[in-house]
């Protein structure tokens, strides 16, 4: 096997596309910063537990495993921030108002979503801690919409579910939450004949409401038409209601409602969400309200947030790195020394050609030169 | 165990100083293009034997190890991004020419370097392919200099070194190679009773010059003392010729010889360095040629360069982040949106303080007031 093969599912970033990444980077925590979230960086490894705080089965096979020399204890490299950001909220910070937090960082899975899919994300954040109330959702969703924005992506879909629905029709039915995470499956994937197989032996109420999830999908008009199918429950009046004022607040984005969409993180608790865009099968952004997880640490904090995959939407992003740059020799000469000094200080890109390489090429495309003309240096534009 | 606890000698990064960090990775990858360096993002995992090339058995102690589930194989967990990066320009790019390529990264080690010394470093650094003269050399310090000033840090040593002393000792004797690494530990260490011990059985000539080294530090004179003392061998004289142009070259650093300074990375062939700045015991920035490590990519290239833990120059930076920002209410109110867009796109940090949360503090200073006079939104500074 060569030295040089990487593990499947598992690449190196070029420098064009590692420039693109990089200049989404800084445009997307540039604008969090704008709205005043304050960036941490958690650390690759924690204990497991710890990591898997709050998640379930499915994160805990997606994270890799290592054994710690130091304690000899099993730690976790990360596979998902959320939790991580949560445990700083809520312990290393322990404020007692709203706090607002951003990241970005590198997540590994054990397994790749899909064929091509790469086992290493580049995770990128942001979430709002300690209000329960619905503007703080509003204002992550305005957030995204805005950050998606600025990575060139204006026309986006925004589905909206929330795990409420879900959460009274299990309380008011124990034999219906028994069916736990293949439910979940039948619902994500929409996989109406397994639904009817799943429920057929639960009480009419129940059934009638989860075989019903995977039609409540479209626009506004779903939330009235959930309020006659599903149960009149006190948890399914307040998740409409919720839905409904979204629907009502968000600006910049085709607004869906997709009652059935429960995927992503089990640990959500109120309003969810998923960025679609043009084109593109698989939601590029993916966030919700999830009050709960930070019980586990020991102090509940209302929190609701947003992540994406920066490499996915630098792939789809029509924004172009610029690459220009100058070309100047080598020389010991102290003028042409400050001359690109200079150059490079004002923001130019400046290479100096080492000796025997002039002719060489890369990325950048050296669209001007530096050269001598009457003793002083001068940049020209290069002949073609 | 309270799930909130780390592992030790890893810790989180919070806002103030992820907000430096942030600012000086910036600063300083701005720096590395404006030179003409291209970024590449190698992945924090791969096989180990990829890992591992042309490094020693240190490297490999402190490399975490985990199991691939596709493919059944050892991978690492790197420790160390420079030969990811040799193999970048050795395989991927593929260029007959001069490769100059950059990079940020976290790196990860088993055993911390020290009682306090974190286990999760941020790694960043550059390096130049293709060209085995000492100009590459040259460009690389200038670089790092350059990249230390826009930290904060202009009062820099720079300790030069270079590996062609010990390989052209150890070419002619034999029995002087096969000390090996406690050879390399007690010159390191400076330790001159275990190198009087170490050398005691070796031919005269080896071990004078063995004996020699730890003494070989100081200014430009060393030169002239070090082709006294030590073997009139050509390894020897080439490598302090290759040292002599460099003193002569390098600008904006006080420039000492330590010949003895042959620590670091195992994979070292030519010119080695190490940057210390007031007050800071341990070097801060290290690099040097390493023209061998290709091959093992199986195609030779010349290469030289240095890296840096981010961690560690943000802690001694006096370079400060700015928090300034702008408090506005939350509102139903378009033209309050407007207001608060606008500014958001001019640079400002405009944070929208949540209904019940008009009081709350973060790591930004409010230090103005997004207010209604007259029927417009408009920024006053805000009473103490």
């Amino acid at each position: 096997m060569s030295t040089w093969l990487l593990p499947e599912n598992i690449a190196d970033v070029l420098p064009s596309e590692a420039r693109k990444i990089e200049e989404l980077r800084r445009r997307l925590l540039d604008r969090f910063r704008a709205y005043g979230y304050e960036m941490v960086m958690p650390p690759l490894l924690e204990y497991i537990e710890s990591l898997l705080v709050g998640n379930g089965r499915d994160l805990d096979l997606r994270t890799f495993k290592l054994v710690d020399q130091l304690s000899g204890r099993t730690l976790g490299l990360r596979a998902d921030m959320t939790t991580q950001v949560a445990r700083i909220d809520a312990h290393l910070l322990n404020r007692q108002g709203v706090t607002r937090l951003c990241y970005a960082g590198n997540v590994l899975h054990t397994r790749p979503r899909g064929l091509h899919a790469t086992r290493e994300q580049i995770q990128i954040g942001a979430e709002i801690y300690g209000h329960a109330g619905l503007e703080a959702d509003l204002e992550i969703q305005q957030l995204l919409l805005d950050a998606l924005r600025l990575a060139g992506l204006s026309k986006v879909r925004l589905d909206l579910s929330h795990a409420g629905v879900l959460a009274a029709i299990f309380e008011a039915d124990p034999a219906a939450a028994a069916l736990g995470d293949a439910l979940y499956e039948a619902l994500a994937g929409k996989d109406v004949p397994r639904l009817a197989e799943l429920t057929a032996n639960l009480q009419a109420v129940s059934r009638d409401a989860l075989r019903a999830l995977p039609s409540l999908y479209g626009d506004a008009s779903v939330i009235e038409e959930a309020r006659q199918r599903l149960p009149a429950l006190p948890g399914i009046a307040r998740a409409l209601d919720d839905l409904a004022f979204l629907m009502g607040g968000i600006e910049g984005a085709e607004l869906m409602l997709d009652l059935a969409d429960l995927g992503g993180y089990a640990y959500h608790s109120g309003v969810m969400f998923s960025a679609y865009v043009d084109g593109v099968p698989n939601a590029v952004a993916r966030g919700g309200r999830y009050d709960k997880v930070s019980e586990a640490y020991g102090r509940a904090r209302a929190a609701t947030g947003f992540s994406l995959d920066l490499r996915e939407v630098a792939r789809i992003s029509p924004v172009e790195a610029r690459s220009s740059a100058i070309l100047a020799p080598w020389r010991h000469d102290e003028a042409l020394s400050a001359a690109v000094a200079a150059l490079r200080n004002a923001g130019e890109v400046v290479i100096q050609a080492l000796p025997g390489h002039e002719h060489d090429m890369d990325e950048f495309a050296c669209d001007r030169v530096l050269v001598e003309r009457d003793g002083a240096w001068v940049v020209e534009v290069r002949a073609a």
